[in-house]
């Protein structure tokens, strides 16, 4: 089977890519003398977690108790759940910890923290450390961090933070300074917990940008990162990768033809591509896709989705559109703003490896 | 079961608003000589497709030729795929046709058109008319017209027009004047395909504001519209329905608080609202989404999600939040920017009647 021989949309990954991004982390985090534990949240499929594994399992990192079902279900034996979960979650999270053996969660509150401390559930727990995101967690100078950590009792293993507003860096120096205070939060909220009497045995800190391009990890003990496994144009842009290096498309076909508006539709809208708009605030902002040729090159100039409706897209291009190599049903490969939201719409990958081959499927899990 | 019994999050639909709104738009097209034939491309749900006919069947309109496979097979007869599709499509469509008895397909090529009108398949196709959305259709004085119905040959069947333009409107008079240039295009077009010598059998118009708001559908067969059905606050800010029409809500938890910034942290985020920003330019601005109480109640004040990650979303209000009523656990339930968004989030509808028991559980499909 072919590119051709598949209905649009579709899903496509290039494991040559993926392979190639896989080692490139590797290498990134390779520098330093810490455990990699990637984040399956982009990926949701186990076929990928293998590939990050040379083939095996090993340690990861989800978004959801549903992605922790499914990857423990699947032989994997180490997983932290990195996102906040009520307590009302914790009897559906103690089943997945007796299954895999290692589930950490993650608490900021002390409430949660002692209905996790009072559970039966074999799983451990991090405390969530704000290092500048101001999103969820602690500050590590926070008066109330010992007794959070206290109040887990036996289920305290350590700390966990997120450098998110590494996002919002667009330069290399801006990041190496983020992960820097990424790695500072973390270690000295360790420091804080071991003085209060605790052990800490897990320091996790991590964000694609942060994971890449940090200059020193000292004192941290694992390092987290998901998106650059497929990578995207919002990624590009912040220089995660180059934007050749996205291994995640959409398959389309041309449904409509313009010419006198230099414009095609194409059957990937809104809920193909989704709505995301990450690239709206940086320097080439590509609308809703930057759309390629069948070989995923940029023969089509810029050519971008600039509206997306529910199941149409909007391309126009910096220069004339090649109209006779565009007929209806011409099928398109667009690259995404964000491969999280953009393969949340399918239940599958169909891979290929450079070319238009079809040499596997992968399946992957959505929901919660 | 209850709502506090469900996984958060959740897809909630409110049968009695559902009802409410069913019934408002057969009383706003029954104002005249016209069929309806609702569009399933926000429900995707056999189920809400049987109440929009009093538990039967009836004429639909589709968007993906998986909704009108999974139609077909569910007993519908009279299916329009109001949608472009690719002329590599056709023995797909061709199928469903065979199933169903009455399919309609669209075009606005003439190629494409050629390729319909040989195809062996027993479909329809309708012409699709640009009545000023400048997105897919011909102009209704494209001189190209003619040659278009009559390549379909026998396949003809009339013409089809969608007013997305309606969605750019403010004010009454404003969807007034965009019904009217809707049923005008369509009427005009039909007119030059019948002094051109071809039976003109459908003209079909539509979309929510539209459907709603027209004062006349003079020389108009049929009228189609959709999201009505559920309703979201884009439709809302634009007139179609009150807020308090709004079917649709994501059932949610306080996965985290930060009451120093009068902020709390949902598990509802960008995978369960999605990204769309619709009322990112209408007079209210509500984020990702506002947020109500578990009763579907504005008691929070103007509570909206002002950031949206994978998993969580980010909430703050014009008043104080009450914190003591808001402990991490606490459900809570948020209407979407974006109906047809936000359901494709989901493999269900938990059904509730105004109160919080689940009265039913719906199935939708997702996909192409």
């Amino acid at each position: 089977m072919r590119l051709h021989d598949l209905p649009t949309p579709s899903l496509i990954l290039d494991r040559s890519k993926l392979l190639a991004n896989l080692a490139g982390m590797r290498k990134g985090v390779g520098r330093h003398q810490v455990a990699f534990r990637p984040h399956l949240k982009t990926a949701k499929s186990v076929d990928v977690a293998h590939l990050a594994f040379g083939g095996g399992v090993g340690p990861i990192t989800v978004s959801t108790l549903t992605e922790a079902e499914y990857f423990a279900q699947h032989g994997f034996r180490s997983i932290t759940l990195a996102a906040g979960i009520p307590a009302d979650k914790l009897d559906r999270a103690g089943r997945v910890a007796a299954i895999c053996g290692h589930l950490t969660l993650v608490t900021d509150d002390l409430e949660t923290a002692t209905a996790m401390a009072a559970h039966p559930g074999p799983f451990k727990v991090l405390i969530e450390i704000d290092s500048g995101e101001r999103r969820g967690g602690v500050l590590p100078a926070d008066p109330a961090l010992p007794a959070l950590g206290h109040a887990l009792g036996s289920k305290f293993a350590g700390v966990l933070t997120h450098a998110g507003h590494s996002y919002l860096t667009r330069t290399l120096a801006d990041i190496r300074r983020v992960a820097e205070e990424e790695r500072g939060a973390a270690v000295s909220a360790a420091e804080r917990l071991r003085d209060a009497g605790l052990v800490v045995e897990v320091i996790s800190v991590g964000s694609t940008p942060t994971a890449m391009h940090a200059e020193r990890l000292d004192g941290v003990t694992e390092v987290r990162a998901g998106v650059y496994m497929f990578g995207d144009l919002f990624q590009a842009e912040l220089g995660s990768h180059a934007r050749d290096d996205i291994a995640l498309t959409v398959l389309t076909s041309v449904i409509r033809r313009r010419p006198a508006e230099n414009r095609v539709i194409l059957d990937a809208g809104a809920l193909a591509l989704s709505k995301d708009r990450s690239t709206g605030q940086t320097e080439h902002d590509i609308g809703f896709g930057l759309v390629w040729d069948l070989e995923g090159r940029a023969t089509l100039g810029n050519c971008t989705i600039e509206r997306a409706y529910q199941e149409h897209g909007v391309a126009t291009s910096d220069r004339p559109l090649p109209f006779d190599a565009l007929p209806l049903g011409r099928r398109l490969r667009v690259a995404p703003n964000h491969a999280c939201l953009t393969a949340a719409a399918y239940d599958r990958y169909y891979v290929v490896d450079g070319g238009e081959e079809i040499v596997a499927e992968y399946d992957r899990i959505n929901g919660w």
